[in-house]
């Protein structure tokens, strides 16, 4: 149930910066709701084919499709006001590839990866579905040249690794885990992060 | 057998409608080949790697590839004269999607997924070919932001669960279905139906 | 032994194409190492989902995530000299696609795929890497519309059934068949030979 509430919050979260993408490129409302459905599931779903859970988890619940139809129904109702919530959505997207990357974490776990392709699979699941998004938009995926935010979700994901050999109860280093990635990300755009460049100065 | 002619007609319409969305962007042999078949098998590939059928159907049987590529030497001989056939790969291509959507749900039920996923299943398998083809050909994909198209599919869908319950054979409510979402098409079309904008009039 | 081997040179060629290809779009450090990983391991992933051999290849085996890493770093520190090396570069690429064209040809006959899906397979694993990476990019994929390329991958995959009929030893036909490639290739480079063109003179 915890878990179920969790992932939800995660679908609602990507849901709307799906919306958000889709109506700056002018789609229409199953352009919309397309895009606000693959951002909030497609990491997810990368993960279960990757792994070979199928039918994806998506698949086997209605919930998820009726959470983002519902979503997706507020969120254009309420579309001049989110342009004037930058700062709430922001803060949804990242309680949501929080969450995500731990949801990833722990398939990779059932199905008994190593800790190093749990990492993979967490990033995936928290970062890919706006891979998707960007690709259906005809955009270079954002992640893969601004400030921190798979970072993020790999630090954490790594870190969940190492609170997981304290004596801590599971339910403590999943939480931890969670804040680690929202800390890192908030603080990154806070102080506005980036990865070091690669390029020179002169953007060579 | 009836299934596999079926499924065949859908796989040559979809064919030379990559095949001209191939030619426009000036692809090569090869490059027309590939954008021909991802059109064609696109859609029903992702229906099966989401539910799980692997390999993919188009793996299992060389039928399609054949079809395919006698398909695409056709077309390629005839392409002059296909830039006179408008009208005529419309309907092919409208035929195509109404078939498409039947065998989706058709797969959707054999793997028991709940009537909600069999309409999202047989949306998919008519439309994402198209989806898969604009993103190789670098567009935003043509249904996310044009006329009534995959809006078609899903009400088709939606009256083949809703025909089930009456007292008629499988093969009228099959047959009608298919007629509901070349029927919704074509009006769409010939009206210049469109969703609902959720646009201003000035495009905001 | 040898076969990961094989695979692993592969590995190191197709990740050193996408940083390339990464640092052109002027990515971010986890930007580039996501198309190296993807043009890496795409084809093959792509493979193996089609095929339904998952959890996919690289997630049970750390040594293909570490061969990346290890290869994007020497790529991003020698990257000037990189730009001076293309020659080498476009070596690697022949050979990787000579090798990977084999080890999907052989995964498909582990799944009992008739010779000509082999042959789809091979293609697969040796080019969609490449596909991905472009998709990802935000390009039309460039094996579309240059050059032999996936052609040279064909050729060698149906060389290669051609071959197992005649009395030598495995090993010398899989060798063979890579090295058909592998020709193929850089002679078509050479004498820039290209694919019939299926556009008249002027353009059209």
């Amino acid at each position: 149930m915890f878990y179920l509430v969790i992932d939800l919050l995660g679908v609602v979260s990507f849901a709307i910066s799906g919306v958000l993408a889709a109506l700056q490129k002018k789609l229409d409302i199953f352009g919309v709701f397309i895009i606000a459905f693959v951002t909030a599931v497609g990491g997810g779903t990368i993960r279960d084919i990757l792994i070979g859970t199928e039918p994806v988890t998506w698949l086997q619940d209605n919930v998820y499709m009726y959470t983002i139809i519902i979503t997706v129904i507020f969120a254009l109702i309420f579309k001049e006001k989110l342009k004037y919530l930058r700062t709430s959505l922001f803060l949804f997207d990242t309680i949501g590839i929080g969450l995500y990357t731990l949801v990833g974490i722990e398939k990779g776990l059932a199905v008994e990866l190593s800790a190093v392709m749990c990492v993979v699979l967490g990033t995936i699941t928290a970062c890919f579905g706006g891979v998707v998004r960007d690709i259906l938009c005809n955009d270079i995926p954002v992640i893969f040249h601004r400030e921190i935010y798979a970072t993020a979700c790999v630090v954490g994901a790594v870190a969940y690794f190492l609170l997981r050999s304290l004596p801590v109860s599971d339910d403590v280093v999943f939480i931890a885990s969670i804040l680690i990635v929202i800390a890192i990300r908030l603080l990154a755009v806070k102080f506005q992060l980036a990865l070091p460049s690669i390029y020179g100065k002169n953007g060579k």
